[in-house]
């Protein structure tokens, strides 16, 4: 079994491309992550996701941990057999899903306390038992335990929680040990102030990691603010690991994030879209539910190879969402993971190309020309 | 564009087994048709159901004259493009299930009246529009427009009922006319009474029909009563032509229509069980729910092949099934298809070899086994 290793194969101004290897499967970059949170990326077989062009998925701790848990899917030979997926998996460490559980949960030094929203039972989430639930779901990348305040915050909130997460990622560290093959990701925070990013990232670096992740973004800044804070945080990570923007995002999000340096995005977006009808296109979102579709027997994309559109009219697709039939999810869901993972080919190409720039321009005037003509 | 024909292949006791001829491919008999209700197999992408081995879906006119409405289906080209299953569909008239909304229809000579349950709109149907409907959806066998009471009624009441739905039977042969390639079929009514049944054959003979379906049964009379009359009534239809027995049912009531002289059979069970954790195996029923297969790491039974158990344990499906996820649905749904047509497979291959007691003994044997036994 081989290592973790980044290679960096090209880049074009910010913008880079290049391959995470892993002994499961080469990740190329810049990724997108589909979201598996309780073991299964919601009305898509595995199979699918990886016809969609996937290499990685991102499961979620805190939802594993608490149904079926841990150390079940540990039992049944970890969550790759657990959930059919043999390519890389990218852990969560639980960390901010618990803290947005607000009113349930209790914070110290020591760690997390809250209660399940399943059935409120009480749990405890360090850094150390982050580290052994990922450890038993057999994730090929750990996430560092960390916290993040939602924005805005204030500055002292802002430092306190981050300066909190940067020992807690010394603790993670220590408990992750040294394992062949496996990474370790440690996590920027700081909100939107540079100092502090700059104070995180000085911190992560004297520790050491495989990756670093930027966190705390996209809770509530608003675009404008993201970028103007990527402007500055990636070029703080080290240039030859990869950068980690976590839960972005929308499609332009996506292509902002990747010019200002980022390598890999996770988001729940395109298959919780799917699910409620918000249909991504190279011109722009589509609702299915919307009446004009009725009776169009156009694809969602005459252009898009996936099975939605290959298969497909658009009155189709309204007729089965409107009857509430699953493959409305299904089809939908397969269209925008499709979709996503198009955007990221494309940017790969281009950057390795030296053509990122003439990509992103034809990328926004095609989204500015919206949706096709109702017939 | 050949013609419509039935070849006998074989017959073992009263068991037949051969193949319907169609110009949308051949149907081998005997033949369980998975139910597309609203245009889809609930759970299933269209090409996942032939894989399980199905050659034929039924659709219901009821259901898409409402939504998405049969010229609207028409517009887009027929019922096989708009929901991209390219082999034989059979649709039903709309009867039986107008006749189930009890309360909101109002029956008479011409036809009935009825309200959606979906917006309350207004509907009238009679034989002559369900015949139109069926040939704007594109259907290749079309049933009957027929209506029938539910058991246990008294004798008048039945031969009311079935005299009515032979007069119907007429229209319905009237208005559908000669179209090549294409077959409509009459409906035996008569309840549980041989004579009504007797009566109701020579009328349909009379008029003549592409095959005979077997009606007014699984109403809730119980497995005694329907096998009962089945005892007889195959019997008092052409020999020559397919025999349908439309709703039916759990697999030993399809076997038991099989060894009876039955060629055809549909119903919502496979899937609508599979959504519901009710899973169908060679030794049983399987509820996914049931906490003792939270940690069993084995497939739902090991000699299956479909993806469901090929790729999956118990634990992970019981998982997903509790978690609400999508796939639960969509792998238990696989799953009793494809045991439905397993089971079709081994009667045709066993009433070909002239083996079907043996096969029939050992399939009520392997189900007396029970589940396997927990972990
Ligand atoms: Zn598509
Ligand atoms: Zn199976």
């Amino acid at each position: 079994m081989g290592g973790f290793s980044f290679e960096k194969l090209g880049q074009d101004g910010k913008a880079r491309t290049g391959v995470i290897h892993t002994p499961k499967g080469d990740i190329r970059t810049p990724a997108f992550m589909p979201v598996g949170t309780a073991a299964t990326v919601k009305a898509m077989m595995p199979e699918s996701v990886a016809a969609t062009g996937a290499e990685i998925l991102l499961g979620n701790t805190y939802h594993l941990m608490l149904r079926p848990t841990a150390e079940r899917i540990n039992n049944l030979g970890g969550l790759h057999k657990f959930m059919n997926w043999s390519k890389p998996i990218l852990t969560d460490s639980g960390g901010f899903q618990v803290m947005s559980l607000a009113g349930l949960r209790k914070l110290t030094e020591e760690g997390v306390t809250f209660q399940s929203h399943i059935d409120g039972s009480k749990h405890h989430l360090t850094p150390e038992r982050s580290m052994e639930i990922q450890r038993l779901l057999g994730s090929d990348i750990v996430m560092c335990f960390d916290e993040c305040p939602a924005l805005p915050a204030d500055r002292d909130r802002i430092a306190e929680s981050m300066r909190l997460s940067m020992r807690w990622a010394q603790r993670s560290r220590d408990a992750f040990g040294d394992r062949l093959g496996y990474a370790l990701f440690g996590i920027q925070q700081g909100g939107l102030e540079q100092d502090f990013r700059e104070e995180s990232a000085e911190a992560l670096k004297s520790i050491g990691f495989d990756g670093y992740a930027i966190g705390g973004l996209a809770v509530g800044e608003g675009q404008d603010a993201m970028f103007g804070c990527l402007d500055f945080a990636p070029d703080q990570l080290p240039e030859d690991k990869p950068r980690y923007l976590m839960g972005v995002g929308k499609p332009d999000d996506i292509v902002g994030a990747v010019k200002r340096g980022v390598d890999m995005m996770d988001c729940v977006l395109p298959s919780r879209s799917g699910r409620t009808g918000q249909v991504f296109t190279r011109r722009g979102v589509i609702n299915i539910k919307n009446a004009r579709h009725a009776d169009d027997p156009r694809p969602l994309d005459e252009h898009c190879t996936c099975p939605a559109c290959r298969n497909y009219s658009r009155a189709y697709l309204h007729h089965v969402f409107r009857s509430n039939e699953m493959i409305a999810g299904m089809l939908l869901t397969w269209h925008n993971l499709h979709y996503f993972q198009e955007i990221m080919q494309g940017m790969r190409d281009a950057i390795a190309a030296g053509t990122f720039d003439a990509w992103e321009a034809d990328f926004h005037a095609m989204r500015a020309q919206g949706d096709i003509d109702p017939i």
